[in-house]
């Protein structure tokens, strides 16, 4: 295992850099797989970045473009020359072309669509025209397809002139008829492996699995994940073949679907701000995305003070349990939220299903009421060696306990429940789940001190 | 879009398994795909499940078992008839054999590994001795290997012969020396658009991306997730070739990689217990994962009780004050959780780095302090109406304010600390930071209201 210390290569750079012996950087760039140049283009400042890329072959910059984020991707094709930042874009797959495009102001994007090749450009043009979050948008509309009375030695000349030309992706070939109905697929390995002579249509697959350009995001990475295919075919309504989806698409949807999902369980919104931008780009934006919930924690909160209020008196009598308030609250929260990720997680893997929902339930029951029994006792004989008070010992460890035991209940049950209600469980968790916690191991505390701890005292 | 409805089909077999048509049964499961057959087995009670798989064809039970969980796949084969489950075992790729024999207890997976083909066996027992959290033993040992000196078409006759021979994954052709030194890498796909008589040397890749048997998952997935390629070739010390890894496994490791951060950052320890266990597994294991980090906020929320403790005298003074410490402890917590979770995530997917930490670092103060302002001014406003004093309600603003700045900065500071102390940033981030916020937040909290409210009162 061969380590790439980026800061050297960096270092380095910078070096040839400043004595401008652009010969010997160009070489040393070039050198460079595009997956490692992506890495160092990241580390460096955007003038050094633009120079560096102004020295790349047309062909590796091309290929570099695919591995770096999308703003990195507009903003080196925007300082370059007009009619190179053209040839670059032609020479991308026709997804990666579009995806470009569409990161880009409108009238940019006309200027370089205007410059392309035409029917390059009406091609990118037409999967522009799809939602990008959907199969038309992540497509590549290049795909070969052979006819079902080929022979396998008329299929593989087929490839040998195709896949040349286009630089088309190769996992698997589909088979249409002459209106471009998509009839079966074969892969690659099944061509290579049958008699040079055999009929395509006997050896194609024809209960295919398949996309339609309209289905979302979240549908494709199931069926990826589930089918565990290389690529998928994307048809339209009338199965007529437009594009394929391959693994490294899906790859980049899967990664961001599961930001958002953890996103989503600290209460940052994914609904009106796109999830790059809360991290990168402007503060206004970021406040967006994280205001509703906290406000939302806000108004449980205020809850919980009202909660507090109501045992004014409680509290005036005996001031000493406001300070175990944080406590109760804390650890209750910590398991309840322990229980929601599982739960909430568990859905999204398949782990777990609404149909077991009563078996988890129970077995969170239980591990909340031993692990709450385990930390009342604790507190129990914390608070009694510390205060000298065996009753407020007694009653804050007893407090513990059932708040705790609510707690995992409550995590538990209240994903099931929006799941049931056809909302996505990861959206109400983690802040919800703490402020409810909050609200009623108050209420429970509370009552428990005036009941009994009053009394006694 | 076709979405199949498992209940539907289960009600369906459970009418036919009713019914006693066993040809029936058999007939409508093997008509469908091994991934909806694995959702339909994961629905059906362990009679049925057992029942059902008897029924299915040798080979499609073997493709199955590659979509079962483990545990499930353990299961079946435990109580089939010995000579049967041998069979399937043959069948499987030999790192899905050894990960189901993996899974045995030892006595049990010896008896099969008796009953295996001695060439099959000794290779699965090979797979065995690496740990299987490494690439050698994740790897799948059978590769199509040819000779630099072979020309294309030989090495499409090679195909035809060994990879239908080997039931073998076919995405890249490996060139090696006689002593199996990997040489270089060619793509079906240049293979198929290359001339017939040219030389593999002159065609193949040799500046290879390859991973070591020893190298652990998370550094396989961060090379397969960089250079995005389907499958990568598995070498010794000796850059001798041992086996490959495909894209279908580093899904799985990806999978369980995105769980246990979710996890771990929700104080839900992977380290003791596999994540498997957690959900699943006996209520024991559960309780061991989950105790460590709660035992940590109970030490740190005692900590947060001391600090009340040292204002006893203003809680007795004014106990009203305690009915906010939830106000502020939830909001703080809230935010600072959102800050972490920013920050972990980035760090473990690329986009924030260890260099852009100062940036980082201000853009969160920043979001914090406007945030934290206009629910400061939210908060001081409510509680004056509502309480009917506005010194208590500034108080509690100001409080409010400091509280969620110092929120962010401590969220976004401790994953950079804990990356420069090499240490995994999503270990120590929900449960800890909560209890910090609630240290800290008290501390300021009652320092503001001793100082200035008991005096203004």
């Amino acid at each position: 295992m061969i380590m790439m210390n980026v800061q050297n290569i960096i270092d380095r750079i910078r070096e040839i850099i400043d004595d401008e012996t652009t010969t010997q950087l160009r070489e040393e760039l070039n050198s460079y797989h595009v997956a490692d140049l992506a890495d160092i283009f990241q580390e460096l400042k955007p003038d050094e970045r633009l120079q560096c890329f102004k020295l790349l072959d047309l062909e590796k910059a091309a290929d570099l473009m695919e591995y770096l984020p999308p703003q990195m991707q507009v903003e080196l094709l925007s300082d370059i020359d007009e009619n190179l930042a053209s040839q670059i874009l032609t020479q991308l797959p026709h997804d990666a072309a579009a995806d470009v495009l569409g990161d880009m102001e409108e009238d940019e994007s006309e200027t370089y669509l205007d410059k392309l090749p035409h029917k390059f450009s009406e091609e990118v043009r037409e999967l522009l025209t799809y939602n990008e979050d959907t199969a038309g948008g992540i497509m590549n509309p290049i795909v070969l397809t052979v006819n079902s009375d080929m022979s396998v030695q008329d299929v593989l000349n087929h490839i040998r002139i195709k896949a040349e030309q286009d630089n088309m992706e190769l996992y698997y070939v589909y088979v249409t008829d002459k209106q471009n109905h998509l009839l079966g697929v074969v892969s690659l390995r099944k061509l290579l492996t049958s008699p040079i002579n055999q009929k395509v249509e006997d050896i194609m697959i024809s209960d295919i699995v398949k996309l339609h350009v309209d289905d979302y995001s979240d549908y494709i990475i199931d069926e990826f994940m589930k089918y565990q295919y290389n690529a998928l075919p994307v048809v339209d309504l009338y199965n007529r073949l437009k594009g394929m989806i391959t693994w490294d698409d899906v790859h980049d949807l899967f990664e961001e679907e599961t930001t958002e999902e953890i996103y989503q369980s600290s209460g940052i919104s994914t609904v009106v701000v796109d999830e790059d931008e809360i991290l990168t780009g402007n503060v206004f934006n970021a406040i967006r995305a994280r205001t509703p919930w906290l406000f939302i924690t806000l108004i449980g909160e205020f809850i919980a003070v009202n909660v507090g209020n109501h045992f004014d008196h409680t509290l005036q009598a005996l001031p000493i349990i406001a300070i175990f308030m944080p406590l109760l609250a804390g650890l209750g929260g910590n398991i309840g939220t322990q229980s929601i990720t599982l739960m909430v997680r568990g859905l999204s893997t398949g782990q777990v299903t609404l149909s077991s929902a009563l078996h988890h339930i129970i077995r969170e029951t239980c591990i909340g009421l031993v692990i709450g029994t385990i930390f009342g006792v604790l507190v129990t004989l914390v608070t009694w060696g510390w205060q000298h008070n065996m009753e407020l010992g007694f009653i804050i460890g007893i407090a513990m306990t059932i708040n705790m035991t609510m707690a995992t209940i409550i995590g538990t049950f209240t994903p099931f429940a929006l799941k049931a209600l056809k909302t996505d469980p990861a959206v109400a968790s983690g802040p919800v789940i703490a402020t409810t916690i909050d609200v009623v191991g108050l209420a429970i505390y509370f009552t428990l001190v005036s009941t009994y701890l009053i009394k006694v005292m």
